[in-house]
């Protein structure tokens, strides 16, 4: 192990974050076998022998050819860390026995010159992690051995190129020198001899960079090439397990929310070679087309050639066809290989095989990444085929993947640079010129021009240029800013928070590091991924309507799942398009939204700048009538439907101008024309008002149900306008069933006085008008406090909706916006949090709390009901927990309905 | 009941805010007796009878001359809300034959012209509530007893006196008619005769008086004034217990955190007449000086009167020493029964009675109200007389009330107007001359001058002439702002948010109504009322030291105490403070307070201000050596005590200057210099900083250990100074003991990091002096999540200390600046919140997740020290919450530790 400790050393820096507990070297607890031969393995372990490992396994009992070869479990690579990245004790005179097995079995010496063995090292996670950790292959190779290698194959020049590959990959891989270094040898040794490519390289040649190698490797590590093959073997198993923890490893778990725990296991496989000549050769394949999900085998096949060699992209593959054309029985015994794994493994598989000299040998079989779209299909194609049941294609569909159907995107067929990366704020891609005022926008938009409105920050009278833009850019604010929050509403792409960008109004420019843009430049904006690129690019656009295929899929979901799937939408429009991808209730009607349209925010902003309550109940009284018209609107489209309206939310400051805009204009105005200035003094008076309303936390402060106590007649408005709406649909027959929501509810006195309040008005309007309608007054649980008292709640309320997007702002004291544009990356960066709690509910803390709300609830009303209406309603592990919590709905953004119908589904499948 | 509903409906305006339920008129679960007989009562169960009841009904029993009489029970009373403001079923006759029985024991008739029988009747709640609820005198009279009256005193002036009386009594109180309507007839009639004074009227003259009565009455009820001597009587029952609920009694409830579920009782007694000659008279005295505590009668003596023209200010009353003069006999058979009485009750009494022609009658004994100074001296007195033991001289002390002693207040002699009103942020009164900013405020104080300093707004450059003024007045933030938080830690009056002022920093006038006050005009302020005066006031200052009367009082409680009593300290001048008022350590050392003085600020923004890692770190290094200073100062102070020292808190941007006077600035500089000013360019510079730290919810923003994690280097500085200045003093043979408190954690591994990184430095720093430090870490538990999460922290953290001011911010949702400024005021107005939950602690939200901490910590951690260091723990209530969870200590402001430490020993006796 001395070998080992030295280039331990040499790599530390890479894993210095990783804690070595020198008092744990001693293996421990480690109970089940370590070593599997693949015939031995159990192809359901993956936890265990890794992907990999498993399907190597499960092809050697089905018979399938695959060379023989050993699994080192998971478990070792995490006693291999325990002991302080050594391999535990024992486990090198266990290998050295396998490996005399896998001589014995191919009659091959390991580290024999005459007929040498050569093994390839492979990682492989319980998950797949593609090209995330490392391999070696070629291992066993050594100044002797090659040139057995060579005798053996009739090859000089193959084993030469063998042995300096394996050189160059452990080089870099176990020993940890730059891989540049190799590759200037190789470039050197091209340029000397006058070629453009590898394989016009002889085997002298080889022999003059192996020669440079061995230099390389002295220089770098102090020591000579190791010549033992055991040696080698157990430093590139040593660099396997490493290699779980680099930090490409890391980031890419971290990404796709795996688990840094597990440890990868790692496979020694005898090797085959596919460049043995031209009825040599490599390839992958997928069973079925993962881009579209037709059923043809989907592949490419590289004649004569190595694994690496298509990786490396040194040369081009062909088609897999080019196999069933080259060799055509090798083509039928992998297409039905190909057929037998996907019936075995009841999912569309990746494989990679070689054909060494005629025969064909399968290296791996794994169930293969696919598109949103083929995934579907290939679910939907599998069941009409009898190959698996309805509940197996609903499990084989990552829910999450369904967004990418509903909002456009860049066309992948485009290369572009990107200029920077803002707050994923809403998804979509977007084209566009970029105007920065809302006017511009409202006029060339609606004249049809594409245009990409770019402001510092939105404001309630930028929304009417909002709606005529293709996109909304923004240089400040968060997740829950205006920009942010209005875009998700309209389905509309945004990137907020881009402050690479600096706006400067008065010149009409915006500046992208070097690049000054000016109106009418194009700029492209992904909303999905925050990327910001300054030119024109094609979109795919999202089909207009379900089709069919996914409406069939999802209707199985329908019938599988428990939870019920609802939606949040603030108008008729968003009202339909969530019936159309099957919601079957509104959760969540944010009666704000309505405020902030161009036409009503000058009404809204006299309500809330009246010195008197005439003025305000005046104002009010010409609100009434657009409220009740939206409400009409939603609640006809969602006849027989629940619809939550909740009463008004955010603080009244929201609806006005922003006090630093007015502070820098009074103070212009005072400076130029003067403190006489009718104008300023106009500008002085909303300033006034402004300041009296500001708040150091808004977040915190006079908004929700607060706000409808100390102004009862705002919501005494808005319950009027519900019902008023609801009795003249009811007169025409229309089954509506509105629920009137109080928002953030913290005392049982909060509650009683609104309940009492809501019910008096509604219960005049019915009687007043003399029509049956049912309706429900509950209250939105978005405060630690209600969670707490919910038993006493429960009460008076009739139904919950968690509100987990202040539930989470106040259980963790996070303010969503400050939290996302300032520590929440680095928090995720650090793994302080595993995830952003904005995004993904976090069962632990918030998660119990909602758990108090829910028991306590139902412990005083059984029939409560409860629902989540917060952004979680839409993410697949939160609906899974709101579906073991018990909750009766989740509801969530129209676009993610169908995601949020998968998710209940394999929730309730126990997927 | 015709009559009563009548006046039930023209009294209806008082009370429409109580629920009637028509429902419910049969009055349902009243088990108990409902009329109790004086001699018949229960003197313990005030609840019951009420204060005035139980003394009665204890004197009664006690063979003290009392009117015969008896009392309705406070569950009447509440049966009488129930029954709709009606009196339960059966409780008429009751009456009746209670009062026939009046009438055997007197041998006088209700309602008889020849001898007639008149009663009193008055309310008394199981509190003392002074003045606060309605009493009716004299009742019986009517057209024809009044000349049964007048034949049986021989004093026909006396007799129609008493008449009128009544009837303006009755008018006001039962019909609710205003009562200067019945003034004005009397101030007519003295007009008319030429006289100045009610007793200079004679009995014809009170006839006429009396006619026009019963015109009043007639016009304003529509009936004549009630000749029925038991309607009378139900009537005036009725309204007695109607004045439970009116505005003056629910107000003063609600000031004195009085349940209003009790109810008031109702005693009928019957009359006796200090009016009746010299040899008659009406007196009020306690047994004790209620001011100073010294052992002699205190009161006055009014010969000749009745009870109501002393509370009327008609007549100047006597000291209680003229009826020993005129009536010794008299004097001295009072003087025994007040000494049994105080005997008796084992506290000091307050008591009226009445001289009927040389008898003397006891009308009511009960526990006098006294000044904190007299409730003190007296219980000690009490223990050395052997009178009561130490327990109940602990319990006798309103632990709140001793807050007076430590503050300067206003000179009771002192008459003034108050100009206005504002948040009563830091206790005390001060008086000065008022300039408008710091450097003059530090100037003038520092060369003797008494200033205010007047701001619209503090920062933390104003803390220099903060500490030179006498006080703070601000116009603008709440009890945490600024201004507010700063004042409180240097004990300072401060009155905040004073937003009928408006400051002109340019003209230098600050501007309250009509007045206009420049620079050098004197105000005076009361921060313990919110009080505001314009002008000078003399004030009556604390006691320099603890003096010792109170130090042997407070000696009783730490004995009985089971918590121990912390103090919360920012400099070693406060800590001495603390020790000096009996602290045992201190709970909260908030270190950003140290960052805000005059000499570090600049500092201090040079680190924030920094674009380099390595500029932030220069700045540290200079700051490492003031901090080092702070620590020692303070650990010298607490030897052989605990001192908690809590890393940076607060945002950021608190240590920078404002973003809306910047933009003012800039704007300013740009009109006039332009944008090449290089002066515009640095304040740009500054104004972009403070941008980017900006925060929409700062509260919830990158605040707390967030910071630490974030700039590690901050508390790295931090930590590095503590232990620094520890082992110093170590090695002088100091015994400090240091702990380290991370604020604001809310997930496992932010205690995890920032842990490991403050014991790596502590460890270091310990090692490399080579002396012992025995320290812990822990944490500040003040989010709901961390509470939910605290047997994981206490895995690591070695102490809790509840954040109540955060923990009630985050679990009900509120800024407290925003909170107490805008709707919380209403909230307790409207009854929704029963206290301000940041003054009181609420034990049902905020004290759930308390107790979830405490369990779940100990369940991991069973030595976890645990105590709370928000600004509840001075508060007696929340105190003794703290007690029943178990915590182990409370830590409160300096001058808060004698109130806690009272509280602390009333929770543990049980009072």
């Amino acid at each position: 192990m001395d070998q080992m400790e030295k280039v331990s050393v040499a790599r530390t820096r890479r894993y210095n974050d990783f804690p070595r507990t020198p008092g744990q070297e001693d293996e421990q607890g480690l109970g089940e076998k370590r070593l599997w031969f693949f015939e031995e393995g159990d192809g359901e372990r993956k936890d265990l022998l890794g992907g990999k490992g498993a399907g190597l396994a499960e092809m050697t009992q089905a018979g399938l050819p695959v060379p023989p070869g050993f699994t080192l479990t998971t478990e070792v690579c995490l006693a291999f860390y325990q002991a302080g990245r050594r391999l535990p004790d024992g486990l090198p005179a266990e290998i050295r026995a396998a490996m005399r097995e896998l001589e014995s079995r191919t009659d091959k010496g390991f580290g024999s010159s005459s007929n040498p063995l050569l093994v390839s090292v492979r990682s492989g996670a319980h998950v797949s992690m593609p090209g995330m950790m490392d391999t070696v292959l070629n291992l066993g190779l050594n100044d002797d051995t090659v040139i057995g290698l060579a005798k053996l194959t009739g090859n000089d020049r193959f084993a030469y190129d063998a042995y300096r590959r394996f050189m160059a990959m452990f080089g870099t891989i176990v020993l940890d020198i730059p891989k540049d270094e190799f590759d200037r040898v190789v470039d050197e040794a091209k340029q000397k001899a006058g070629v453009a490519s590898d394989p016009e390289l002889g085997a002298d040649r080889w022999k003059e960079v192996i020669a440079q190698y061995r230099e390389i490797v002295r220089v770098h590590t102090g020591e000579p090439f190791p010549q033992d093959v055991y040696e080698q073997l157990e430093l590139a198993i040593g660099a396997v397990f490493d290699s779980w923890h680099s930090k490409r490893a890391a980031d890419y778990r971290k990404f796709n929310k795996i688990s840094d725990d597990w440890g990868t296991a790692c496979s020694v496989c005898t090797m085959v070679f596919g460049n043995l000549g031209e009825d040599s050769g490599t390839g992958v394949a997928f069973t079925r087309d993962p881009n579209t999900g037709a059923k043809t085998l989907f592949g490419e096949y590289l004649r004569n050639a190595q694994g690496e060699d298509v990786v490396a992209g040194i040369r081009t593959p062909m088609k897999i066809s080019d196999l069933q054309s080259s060799q055509p029985d090798v083509y039928a015994q992998f297409v039905a290989i190909a057929h037998s794994l996907e019936t075995h493994y009841r999912d569309m598989q990746d494989l990679e095989f070689t054909v060494e000299r005629g025969k064909l040998w399968m290296l791996q079989t794994r169930s293969g990444k696919r598109s949103a779209e083929a995934a579907v299909k290939i679910a939907l194609d599998m069941v009409h085929e009898g190959l698996i049941t309805t509940a197996e294609a609903l499990r084989h569909v990552d829910a999450a993947s369904l967004d990418q159907l509903f909002h456009a995107r860049i066309d992948p067929h485009e290369t572009y640079a990107v200029a920077g990366k803002g707050l994923n704020a809403s998804p979509g891609a977007a084209s566009g010129e970029i105007v920065f005022d809302a006017d511009t926008a409202a006029e060339r938009g609606n004249a049809g021009d594409a245009v990409i409105l770019v402001r510092v920050e939105t404001a309630p009278d930028d929304v009417h240029g909002m709606i005529a833009a293709k996109g909304v850019l923004t240089s400040r604010g968060g997740a829950t800013s205006h920009a942010a929050v209005v875009a998700r509403g309209m389905g509309k792409p945004c990137v907020a928070g881009f402050d690479a960008m600096t706006v400067d109004y008065r010149a009409k420019t915006a500046t992208i590091g070097d690049a000054v843009l000016k109106e009418g430049d194009w700029v492209t904006i992904d909303g999905t991924t925050g990327n910001v690129v300054i030119g024109k690019l094609a979109l795919i656009p999202p089909p207009s309507e379900l089709p069919d295929w996914l409406s069939e899929f999802l209707g199985w979901a329908d019938k599988a799942m428990r939870l019920e799937v609802w939606a949040n939408a603030d108008t008729p429009e968003d009202a339909r398009k969530a019936r159309e991808l099957g919601a079957t209730g509104i959760g969540l009607c944010r009666t704000e939204h309505m405020f902030m349209q161009q036409d009503r925010l000058p009404v809204v902003q006299q309500m809330i700048i009246s010195d008197t309550p005439h003025a305000r109940a005046e104002a009010l009284a010409r609100l009434l009538p657009f409220q009740k018209d939206d409400f009409a609107g939603i609640l006809e489209v969602m006849a027989g439907y629940p619809v939550t309206i909740r009463l008004l939310d955010p603080p009244l400051h929201e609806f006005l101008p922003s006090l630093e805009d007015l502070l820098v204009e009074t103070t212009e105005l005072r400076m130029s024309t003067g403190e006489k200035d009718p104008l300023y003094q106009e500008k002085m008076r909303v300033l006034g008002r402004v300041r009296a309303l500001h708040e150091e936390n808004p977040m915190l402060g006079l908004r929700v149900c607060r706000l409808g106590i100390l102004y009862p007649e705002i919501y005494a408005m808005q319950v009027r306008a519900i019902f008023e709406a609801a009795c003249d649909l009811r007169e025409r027959g229309v089954d509506v069933q509105p629920d009137v929501m109080i928002p953030g509810v913290g005392t049982i006195e909060e509650m009683r006085v609104t309940y009492d309040a809501a019910k008096a008005i509604a219960d005049e309007v019915i009687l007043t008008r003399g029509v049956e309608v049912p309706y429900r007054i509950g209250t939105m649980v978005e405060l630690p406090r209600a969670c707490v008292i919910a038993g006493e709640l429960a009460t008076i309320a009739q139904f919950f909706s968690f509100g987990t997007n202040d539930l989470t702002q106040t259980a963790y004291g996070y303010s969503r916006d400050d939290a996302e544009a300032s520590f929440i990356p680095q928090y995720l960066e650090q793994k302080i949090l595993k995830d952003d709690p904005f995004q993904v509910l976090d069962r632990v803390g918030v998660g119990e709390l909602m758990r108090m709300g829910v028991e306590r609830g139902r412990a005083t009303r059984p029939s409560l009901k409860i629902g989540i209406c917060g952004e979680h309603g839409g993410e697949p592990s939160s609906v899974a927990f709101c579906d073991e919590l018990g909750l009766d709905y989740v509801s969530c953004s129209p676009y993610r309905v169908p995601i949020a119908r998968l998710a209940a589904a394999q929730s309730a499948l126990g997927s």
